[in-house]
């Protein structure tokens, strides 16, 4: 059995001189269309107004804009290429400050500019397309990793909720928290999802539940403050959400909304899950509180379905993260595997951190 | 210093041959329009499509549509009067499953009817009026009261977090949860409130939001899940709400997500409080597990302003209201004073209940 999936979320069509194809994620679920973009300028906009999103795809979509970046160089001196090179980097890298995937993509696309000393620039420039390219299926392998290592999570008629979309779209292919999900339903085992609407852009109203639907998975669709009542219920066995940054004591920057299902699944004692692919995990910071959130625009609350909903004048609380301590997550689904317990020695056992952070309580 | 109100929510305009006049509060905040009610078909319209919304201002609603309903009554035969005063009574209380306020405003209808034994039709139905108008004035000297008692709860500088609305558009005047926030404001005392905006109606948005802000408090918008990080932020002392019944065990059934909130304030060791009349209290259920939770249209969830924003044929979770356990409530703050702790005891001894109730544990 093989699981249907939505088309790809992101990929380069043709050689150098192709373009980028996306789905526009703003668009659904009443739409599926795709947008092209031809230049880097392009490329921000669409990581900016989250045509892309998901830390996964913002970092695929990064490398392939330093592609777009660079093609345009029409001179032959490396240095000068190189410079391009920079400057194309450091522009996308201010899009989205809390993406550490982004940042890491566009320093990989950076290191190997740089590497390929004897080159000439004809010759970078494919080669980074091909490093852009291998970033993605890099990424699809990774999906499916974390999808086989999660799948042993997921009971026969078990009821699995998410929050936000760390699924497909998030992603170049299975997603991330939805990975475990897919490879459930491919392998022919029955359970029902839950979805967060995930205000205020209800990335699971429009994306979660129609990749799910569009896969053929039972999903339920939520508001972000039912959580609680459904766990009482008892339909809730477990929670998976993705994450945009981990840091190295194992605290988890994700869509605001996910430490409030955090500390709801702690009180109806429902294991807690987040699944990410080892390059979410920022070695930098130890502490999560020592990560930047982003506010965003008031306006996404007080007339976020495209009419007014509030006062115009009202003032608003708009975070578009919240931070996660570790000592709420049970385990965390990596691509190499389960980190369980969330520690520091185990997360360096693991994706290779280093264990010398300090062992910070958030959360409480 | 006086505070600054909104139009009164509900009242009867001029003598028996009158109408009600209320807000329409399916139009806040963007418009602030009077709707005019002659007949008991359009009174059940209006609190079943929540133009008129609110446990209390339901039960005064409820009043005067028996009055609105009666009315056209045109024998003298006090037995088909009565016949009539049961009829509209039963249909009126086909609009709201949950509402005690209701079903209490409305027995205390039909009781006066049949006890005016020696009474005319003629003259029962202005006492009907009589005693419609009563019900309204009651309500808001018992809004006061509470806000009495409750705005001791609000130290100086200190941030409230409230959820949906049980503020003045809720009731004739004043509010129950947002009552101890306009006495500490009419008293000159600075704090600052923040209205989480309640998912799918956003009442908290469009009536909480908008009644504070007209009465010149500090207010603060945020979504559901949200509420986790600003207490985390340390920016919640603690957190009031209505409620829509409470058992005789002192467990609370109010809107949607009012549960995750006490949750997410026990997590944060804030104390979490439910401000109501005494007539919100249904001595004849024990717990809220036999409280019937009402289901509301999934497109409220999948197209909730107008625009479609989950796919069409989703299946949606949709409870309108929760239970909030009564070992997750500080205290009750009730017209006749506050009843901590939530025990069937302390409940009997401020609000006259029977003690004889199991001692249920909800909510975890």
């Amino acid at each position: 059995m093989s699981v249907k999936m939505p088309p790809r979320t992101i990929e380069w069509v043709g050689d150098l001189d192709g373009h980028v194809r996306m789905i526009d994620q703003t668009l659904l679920p009443g739409e599926l269309v795709m947008l092209e973009c031809q230049e880097v300028e392009a490329m921000w906009h669409c990581i900016k107004r989250l045509s892309v999103r998901g830390a996964p795809a913002i970092g695929i979509a990064g490398a392939m804009g330093v592609v777009l970046g660079v093609r345009e160089f029409t001179g032959s001196d490396r240095a000068s290429f190189l410079k391009r090179l920079d400057e194309v980097c450091d522009y996308l890298a201010t899009c989205r400050p809390t993406g550490v995937n982004l940042f890491w993509a566009l320093e990989r696309m950076r290191r190997l500019g740089y590497s390929l000393d004897a080159a000439a620039v004809d010759e970078i420039k494919p080669a980074l397309l091909d490093e852009a390219r291998r970033i993605r299926d890099e990424d699809a392998a990774m999906c499916r990793a974390i999808g086989r290592h999660g799948e042993t999570l997921i009971e026969p008629d078990c009821g699995v909720l998410t929050h936000c979309n760390a699924g497909s779209l998030a992603t170049a292919e299975y997603g991330t928290a939805l990975a475990p999900l897919y490879v459930a339903h491919e392998m022919g085992r029955p359970f029902r999802a839950y979805a967060n609407e995930t205000r205020p852009l209800l990335q699971g109203a429009r994306l979660t539940a129609w990749e799910l639907g569009q896969a053929g998975i039972d999903v339920t669709l939520l508001c972000d403050s039912m959580a609680g009542a459904l766990m009482r219920e008892g339909k809730v066995d477990l929670v998976i959400t993705g994450a945009d940054r981990i840091t190295a004591g194992g605290d988890v920057a994700n869509k605001i909304g996910t430490y409030t299902v955090a500390i709801l699944a702690r009180a109806h004692g429902i294991p807690f899950y987040v699944a990410a692919p080892s390059t979410t995990f920022d070695n930098s910071i130890d502490s999560g509180s020592l990560i930047p959130i982003e506010y965003r625009d008031p306006d996404e609350i007080r007339s976020g379905f495209g009419r007014r909903t509030a006062p115009a004048d009202v003032r608003c609380y708009s975070p578009a993260f919240d931070v996660t301590g570790a000592e709420l997550i049970r385990a965390i689904i990596t691509e190499r595997g389960i980190i369980e317990p969330v520690t520091p020695a185990e997360i360096a056992r693991v994706v290779g951190q280093s264990p010398a952070c300090r062992d910070t309580k958030l959360g409480r």
